[in-house]
This record gives structure tokens, C-alpha cells and sequence, in this order.
């Protein structure tokens, strides 16, 4: 956890794979898009290729321009994005206007965690960290 | 999302979280757990407590002493927990033993993101941002 954290874990790293995911891929438009200063975009978008969550790809010679590019680390962030985004416009209150996500099945998207296995969702007490040495304590 | 990530966005919140989860609730519990220095753990628990996801309650009067638990808000944190946990797990290369979640019907626990509605998979390319200035742009 603290590893996805480290990847993560800055007010802009999210916001820039959001708008990689809704198809932006130059520099200028995530500059916009996010409100970022260039500078500290620039060191984002270097930090976030070094984790390995984007590419970077040339699409001009002159003058030199690169474009950016989720890679598949990048795309399996796809439900930390959606989960942490339903969390946040359910229990933070700032009243700025939300961003409404649409299914393909036609319904606003609402993310629900379920368990790989028996599909049902995931709630508090019903798993336990079996292996973890935290496991030999508690309450 | 940058609301969660505000509240989240950190090295120390998610893992004070989780202990929190696990059943810890006392101070020098959490203190031990994530390694933290006091100093951090305290101005860390503060924040927590001012974003609403954990509340500290006495259970000492000589000496004052205080036990920390979840909100609402800070059980329907689990989804966010255990997406960032799979992920981090997924990708980062980190050669720590990992701590295994075992789902109350057995298996160990691998969260899948679902549509509330239609119960499939939320992938990339089956939802988009439709009400968002985003969605008018994009390649």
C-alpha cells in the first residue's frame, strides 16, 4: 500500500491519469486541464514515467515535442481513480461541480468493491489479514 | 478526488487507516505498527480526526489517555484500501512480504471494481466523463 502511495500520493499525480484517460496526451492540455503550474507538471509527468504508470512518446522533431501515454500500470489505476473519486464526492463537501462518469450500460457510474471470487461486495469484518503479523493481535 | 487525496494523500494516513481496521486503536499501537515517529503520528491523527474519518475518544482520566476509531466515512474508506493495496501489490516491485486479506468466503482477497448497476467490470472504454468540459475535447 504505502508502495501505490508513493506513486500516488500528491494532490496532482491523480488528476494527470485522469485527463491521460479521457484521451489527453499533450503537455499543454494537461497544463490546462489540471490547473498545474509547467513546472511542477514537468516533474509530475517525470516522476509518474519513472514509476512506470506513463510513456512518453515524440511526436514532433521541430521544435522537439512529446506526448503522454498510460501505460498498463497506468490503466489498472483505473479503479483506485474511480473508488477514491466515489469516496470523495460522498463524504468531502466542497460544493465545486462534479465530474458525472456513464457507464456503458447506460448508468451513472457508481463503483462498488466486490471479491474476485464469490463477486460479493467487500465490507468491514468480513476478511481479516490472515497472514500479517497484525493478525496475531487486535481487540 | 482531490478532496480524498487531500485527506488521504499521504505516506502515513492509509496505514494508520488500516491498523485502525485491523482493530488498533491506541496510540503507541499505531505508533509501533507503522513505524511513525509520535510527533508525525499526532499532527497525522489530527488531521484525520479534522477530516472526519476518525474520532478519538477517552478512555483514561489518570493519565489522560485517548483510543481512536473510524467514522462512517472512514469504514467506507475500505474500497480505497484494499484497490490501492491490489494495485501497490500489482505493480510496484517492492519485495516486502505482503499482508494477505482473506475474504469471509475464503479465498484471499482480490478486489474487483464492479458498476453498481450492472454489476460487470468497470474497464477502460466502457464509461466516460459525459457531463464534464473534458468530454467535449479528447483525441
Amino acid at each position: 500500500m504505502t508502495d501505490a502511495l508513493e506513486v500516488l500520493g500528491d494532490r496532482l499525480s491523480l488528476p494527470v491519469l485522469r485527463e491521460l484517460l479521457y484521451g489527453f496526451h499533450r503537455f499543454s492540455d494537461l497544463a490546462r486541464l489540471t490547473g498545474a503550474s509547467r513546472t511542477l507538471l514537468s516533474t509530475r509527468l517525470k516522476s509518474l514515467e519513472e514509476a512506470g504508470v506513463i510513456v512518453r512518446r515524440q511526436y514532433s522533431e521541430h521544435p522537439v515535442r512529446f506526448e503522454y501515454h498510460l501505460t498498463q500500470a497506468g490503466v489498472d489505476l483505473i479503479p483506485v481513480i474511480v473508488t477514491l473519486k466515489e469516496w470523495g464526492e460522498r463524504h468531502t463537501g466542497r460544493q465545486e461541480p462534479k465530474t458525472v462518469f456513464r457507464h456503458s450500460c447506460g448508468a451513472e457510474l457508481h463503483p462498488v468493491t466486490t471479491c474476485a471470487e464469490c463477486h460479493q461486495q467487500i465490507r468491514l469484518g468480513e476478511f481479516d489479514a490472515a497472514d500479517s503479523p497484525v493478525a496475531a493481535g487486535g481487540e
